[in-house]
């Protein structure tokens, strides 16, 4: 994968490590501009902050800030999990073309409705992403299913 | 409409003006079960918190606590405004099985995607509420096409 890429899956990596430290979902994800400057990073809060919103995707924009979509439309979205339906509209609404996802065989969200809107997914199939799910549905299977609308 | 219809638009309504007194955007939302409790209630917090992604749904669901889909799929979201793609996503992940609103003039969000999955869709074309918005977007133009986008 090209450098960029890369990166920001690196940094998606390690936001999900990061919340799997505090106890809590490990999936994470980050935004980052053409030009390459990371404009924002975060990890699922369900856990730590008593919250359903805030998934790995939607935590990321949170740490943002208010951004227009003149920025937005300029970035990749990275997330270690193919986003759910929540998180594929929130790409929608703010009009990211790109989303580079590290597996979706633990869970496979709205891809559709990304292809239906000609936003560019691909999933890089990174084994560290799907590893640390993999340990933590075994620890916490109550928790993940939760998070998923189970 | 049916009473608790009437009931949960007019919390909505009431989000929504509380949200304008605040200098926000007035769209507001509640989430009512079933058998008739309010679970969640409020309002879009961009220009208060400084938020890409607390929609009036959004904040709703945040107030609401970490609520399993087996609650949620019980509920009816109210909003005073037709969902965004990223509200409709999160209606879809917590089977939320019944939304309603109160227009759909001033913006048309994920309507087709509800119908797709069967959600029920009612439109109580509540004037208050399209009164409310025209207002806002009179006043602050650019705040809007943010919130949606543009």
């Amino acid at each position: 994968m090209p450098f960029d890429d890369k990166k920001g899956m690196q940094i998606a990596y390690e936001e999900a490590l990061e919340g799997y430290k505090q106890g809590g979902i490990p999936i994470g994800a980050c935004l980052i501009h053409e030009d390459g400057r990371v404009v924002g990073r975060g990890h699922n809060m369900r856990v730590q902050k008593d919250s359903m919103t805030l998934h790995a995707e939607i935590s990321c924009f949170e740490n943002s800030g208010r951004l227009p979509a003149s920025l937005t439309k300029k970035c990749t979205l990275y997330s270690t999990l193919s986003p759910c339906t929540m998180c594929t509209g929130s790409a929608l609404l703010f009009k990211i073309p790109r989303v580079v996802i590290g597996e979706n065989e633990t869970y496979m969200g709205g891809e559709d409705w990304l292809a239906k809107h000609d936003v560019e997914l691909i999933n890089v199939k990174d084994n560290r992403c799907k590893d640390l799910m993999d340990k933590f549905i075994k620890e916490h299977p109550e928790i993940w299913n939760e998070d998923i609308g189970e």
